[in-house]
């Protein structure tokens, strides 16, 4: 285990607490390999534009919020072209992988790691792996040039196919050894770059001269490092539609509910940020917050009293919220999995819906009319916006760069608004996650005057998940400075 | 001069090169004022959480890319609320102003000052100035309350009014003082802000309570320091439409050629990113980037190579671009400026409609059908978008916070990802722009394929006026480490 | 029954056929009105269009297919403004109500009516009754204006609310003698206008002088006689977006299937507008054409083939299709209501995804990815587009000068292209369904390549209902000159 | 002449004044050619759909608006497939081509032919003409498949491009005798049209079997007896968004002033529907309704009292407005022409701008702030909208049955809502116009509350030229059963 982390991470200390956690390089593990100069340097494109090339010593810093005299914490490789490449162009080979559900820019990201090789590297040998991980093995690969994948930014899904699982990973070492594949690029969240870096681990445990690289790919925004994941912003526009529909649906019968479950199987970030960018919702859940249904300061009574005050009610869930009511309820459905290893979810859109309905059967005074909206197909699958086709260009011609240059086993990464190589381990380690004690969620909490769901029984236990909280009263309150992790998405 | 910036910025220095700018605050000339405990203490929604409140210590550098050993460089106040504040909640009078263009995401900055104004901080006491400056003494205010701005973010434009110019100072700060307004709101673009500090040094050199604080809009980005303006992201989007349409009209014809005019007076940051989020573009130019027509390695013999190469082609052009040659053929318009001091420009879209036509109409073989679109109020005019929102949102609110807080003379803007105070004259000293010699104009012109119209001797004569990239090949490449300014825009 | 019907219709006869089939008129049951000159006649807006007055003789045929020397058959009357009529505009005291579930269209032609009613007849007392029929009787009013009223046309839902049911006759007459309210106009389906012409017999039995006109309202087409109702073409373009989807999500899986729920209670006309519209679709369920899943010719058959042959497909399934085959399943299903007297239906979507996946779980090397969307509420509650509001208000003003000129119990509705008035009973004795044996399901058939799930036994079957087809080698084939009520939905 | 007509229309009378304009057929001029069942009939969409064919004797009339005893007036044939066609499959050589300038729906009208001749009739060769009518002797031909035409009906312009002019009717029909094709089906306008009918007549004079077809194609909705030209719809609701933009603009400023120019060249019918349906404007121009500027009852004062009214305006002009008043400043505008031989207009908008601009600068109390807006080309190149598409493909494969069968010189066209053959000359002999003292012109005069412009003087100098108006006050209104060509778009 340690010699696990040590070939996916390489730790370096400076001054004033300084730490740079690097990501691993073909050198690490084949000594002697030849290096050309980056034909960038001949491009027109880039013939004047000498500053296109990062310093080798540019870096990061994960945090910025800082203190006048507190350490420098955690750095990231900063990503770009390098003076000098690995790779000659002509002895490229490489493939590119989508894996797991859509997400909104797939097809730009792919587009653009294929213009970026032919274009800016001559490199003329690029193959898609058609339909995820298990295409390796299974399926036929797709030829992939500039001309191909012209238009494809412009429509929704993956032109290469996804699928889930398929994590039979020397079985996909081998098909890279035989094919001779020597950049492999894997677009894809959580449990795929989890897979990349055990791909990665048998490729170097091989000694193949061969890069993997990881482009982390989550509509919910779950993975932790990185400023936000590319479709995120398309994903929160595009919900918008649904939460409209909701509320002229709900505005326009007596005592009208409308219900729309967004996705979020862990981190409510696309319910959160929906809720803030509309302002026509009263209610948002998470799966970050738990809530209760029956008694005092209980979802219902909120309903009952919206529906009071002003007649109409909108209510955002995110696909994840409330799970641990629901498998009180069905102890069967703890167990399923589907093929990315993600628990299977009872929908808690129908399951909410129902349960305000047979609250309010019981109380004639109050007939309801409630509609459900399950948006996620639609939310999915539609084409990226202009500001995730900009960042999604940025993201794969970044970790083209970092694998011309050598590096591996890494995933390219916006941090604080910098494109960075990140250790896999980084991101895979655990989720990033709304922190219902941060500003953020206390925005969302006064945009929809909700109830926290949190009596001061249960604050203290909450509290004890997170120590440093607890100690409120005695101590200066915590900020990003002192709890370096906390994401920009919740603490802006 | 020296005390019209020591009252503008407070710095400050700390190990490591670190420097602190800081912004001005009541008591730097008001001694003795009374702080009251912050009202959100005891709000619900923040009540447990405790992480809401900032550490009066939390700063944010301005350059994120760092070297191991380097410098800590220049960092700016973090925003968000404080533990005490410097108003009692009934004795707030708040006026909110909104000057020059419309962009969109005005009405969800009002919305959001009067809602944190109200939910936050108690504060009943709010005027909408009726048409930007002048409406200070010329015209009628507006009451905004909650209910009234409730779903203006759903329309585009500003609802209190807005116009160019009416900087009579003194007048504005005489009906401050008349009627005891003590916080105001400014919303505006550069020299919106370069009047705030006017009006903040005015109120300060009579010694009134009264806090001066900007949100900077400006649709072109063109604002320094901060990572981009609100209403960008919407601008960038809503361009697509224009360009998508000239890329059909120009693939429908023979030697279809589709002009595209996008804003941009004098920073191309709207015509670079929507030629890199589109990709059907041939040609963009801005004004950063001087250009010519004849010759060889002009823009007409780019124009016919690729009519001749593709059968067609798209060009983007913002209002600033080649006004020096414009103005060479028209001496009369260098002088004309609007109101609010801008030169007025020639309509570059028509001109060089124009010119290509007239190049053709000599060349016989090769007719061309010409189409010219100009979407520049047709964008300016939309609601913004999702991303906007949650933007503006937070632009607000940190405003809010920072005055209730009794900070004054600052500007509210996210920094690296985070939102910051920033002193009033880092705003207005320079503008921010395309730097052709950087990253993200080098991914434009491998994007476009179009010719970067600099010969050898250009270079060097461009390199003059940035003599630390002139001496490339003696010394090791610049990056923004050396110089600390380079915004995001250009450098991600 | 016979007077019920001698009430709602009057019926003239002339030469070659001609049949005028004629709408009550106050006059019919109150002898000796007294008539006021039209006020539109000193309008300046009319002063110059004289002939904005409509002959009092003018009739529109309701099939315009016809035989050189074939019988004339049918005609309604010609909606317009006549030159006299039957209200003086201070006497006017009206109420609009809407009912039933949403449509795109609602607010327009609630706006239609106000103006129509304010700027062109000079009536000032126009009242909305809240939440649908139940509030003549159980709710407050809504005091409508051309103020109140100005924007509502760029907002989904009806600001006026609705619901379903609320049938109570007797007391809804109560309320419109109670309250003085002489003018009534109903938006609503075809229970709404059912309800109508009860109250219309109600008002005339009691000998008020007090109008009951109808705007037919039916997202699902499915109202008799007219060419199209309102809403219908925003609905069909709305569903389009779910259509893209289902064919993104599905073309990115391998074996991919999307499935998108569209409504259609009875009638198919959105899923069959929707599919010809898009051309993405591989399969349209409706309720006019029965199917069956297993065997020979069946649809699990046909989905398999299609997978085989591309890879993935596209399903647009209507709610009210193959009920029966659910019905069948289980039993209970056949005898809920909801308050409309609508029979509930079962979600046909997810019965058809649960039947697919149970089919290829048998087929271990066809591993299916089905992904089922219903937009039915986003697409309800979206505001109507364009060429809605046009027909909106063309159906409100239209309806507006019938009541004026004292015509009673009748609903306004497009014939073949002009604006008419017509009997209750000839829009409730029957629905609008998509006639399978005609040309726009052949379209359909032709477009899609789906079996048309008949076998030479079932077209047999058919046939018994529609006798006139049976007999087609013996006779000429059925034109629309033959049966002069096929719609125009079908038969273009 | 009278030849000439002949040979363009065959006229049939029947009882009750019924007449039936008939549209050639081969067999005209070419005796026993051979016939052969339709090949539906063995097609497995239509099996069942017996009622798919058109009875020979269907005929559509082309007024609706009739009176008891009045004559049926005149018919067209109704479009549809006939039992028998004239070309066997395999003989068929057909040629699509477009002209003019581009609208929404052209690519769908072209996948639809494609399609429908592959799939309903088994041809195989179908050509698309490169570019316009010139394209048949300039420029390489495009080979149509349905595969190639799959995704074409998503994308706005014509994929086989058009151009102005290229009348060269020998050239053209040397062309089509050259490659042996035998269908040609001409897509375009009104000049389009009148060539088509010169090649149908070439064509016949040497005796060709090679049927000759028009598809109406006019984004300005100005070709006669059709309810609505394709693309239309589309282009009103794309009209919206500038609308909506000059309004948010307008209302944004003080004494804002938005101005947008819609396309109509001679025909005002987008910019009178595009204001119908946003109600946010204020005054409406269109080339049918003179105005006049100065004094009272002129644009210039109306234009004043608004702004003091409301203290912002909407101006929506179609390109042709006011014509006549830009060409009596500039006499030189009269005579150039572009190469479809429109008249090339000056640009009224500007001119309009800058006539309000100039005004209002001689009025220092009123400065207005003006924005121009011109959308024409951003509204032109969008795809068509669900509405359209299905109309697009009803037209299509109407053409298409009628080419089958024989029939020739025609343009397929919807009359009352029932596809038609149309002879030419009643498409190209007149021009459909906006009647401004009809009912649609005075509800657009209600909606925007402007002047009528036209003095009791001119008034009388309007009816000279429709003198059946003239004498209003001693005869009844006139009705459309008196004058049977007005068109649905002034008539509903």
């Amino acid at each position: 285990m340690d010699n696990n982390i040590s070939c996916q991470m390489k730790v370096e200390t400076g001054e004033a607490g300084y730490v740079l956690e690097d990501v691993p390089h073909l050198t690490d593990y084949i000594p002697d390999l030849p290096t050309y100069p980056n034909p960038l340097r001949s491009n027109p494109a880039y013939s004047v534009v000498k500053q296109y090339f990062v310093d080798a010593d540019d870096t990061v810093p994960q945090k910025v919020v800082v203190h006048k005299d507190g350490p420098r914490g955690i750095h990231f490789r900063r990503a770009g072209p390098r003076q000098r490449v690995y790779f000659a162009p002509d002895e490229v080979h490489a493939a590119i992988v989508t894996c797991g559900g859509l997400c909104p820019g797939l097809n730009t990201v792919i587009r653009e790691i294929v213009c970026a090789l032919y274009h800016m590297y001559g490199v003329t040998r690029v193959l898609g792996i058609d339909g995820g991980y298990r295409g390796f093995y299974s399926k036929n690969t797709i030829t992939l040039t500039p001309k191909f994948v012209n238009d494809i930014h412009k429509r929704g899904g993956t032109i290469i196919g996804t699928s889930r699982g398929g994590h039979d990973k020397p079985k996909i070492v081998d098909s890279i050894q035989d094919r001779g594949i020597n950049q492999v690029y894997i677009i894809g969240g959580d449990g795929t770059q989890k897979g990349a870096a055990v791909i990665y681990q048998e490729v170097r445990r091989r000694g193949l001269k061969a890069v993997v690289a990881g482009i982390p790919k989550t509509i919910d925004n779950d993975i932790p490092v990185i400023d936000k994941s590319f479709g995120f912003d398309t994903a929160v526009e595009e919900a918008q539609r649904a939460i409209n529909a909701a509320h002229v649906e709900a505005e326009s019968a007596e005592n009208g509910i409308g219900v729309v479950k967004l996705m979020g199987r862990y981190s409510g970030f696309i319910a959160m940020y929906a809720t803030l960018a509309s302002r026509d919702v009263d209610l948002c859940l998470i799966p970050e917050s738990p809530f209760y249904l029956e008694g005092e300061g209980g979802l219902l009574e909120y309903v009952e009293k919206r529906l009071k005050d002003d007649g109409h009610m909108v209510i955002v869930v995110a696909e994840g919220a409330g799970q641990e009511l629901l498998a009180a309820e069905n102890s069967k459905t703890t167990t399923a999995q589907d093929a990315s290893g993600n628990k299977l979810l009872q929908d808690v859109g129908l399951w909410l819906s129902d349960k305000i309905k047979a609250h309010f059967a019981k109380i004639p005074s109050m007939p309801i009319t409630l509609k459900y909206i399950d948006p996620t197909y639609m939310i999915r699958a539609v084409p990226s916006n202009a500001s995730d086709n900009v960042y999604c260009t940025l993201l794969a011609q970044s970790c083209v760069h970092g694998v011309m240059a050598g590096y591996t086993g890494f995933t390219s990464g916006l941090v604080n608004g910098r494109q960075t190589y990140i250790p896999f381990n980084r991101i895979t380690e655990k989720q990033n996650n709304v922190v219902i004690t941060d500003r953020m969620w206390a925005r969302l909490l006064s945009s929809t005057n909700q109830p926290s769901f949190l009596g001061p029984k249960d604050v203290c236990e909450f509290k004890k998940h997170e120590p440093d909280i607890c100690e409120f009263k005695k101590q200066e309150p915590a900020t990003q400075s002192v709890d370096g992790d906390k994401s920009k998405a919740n603490d802006i």
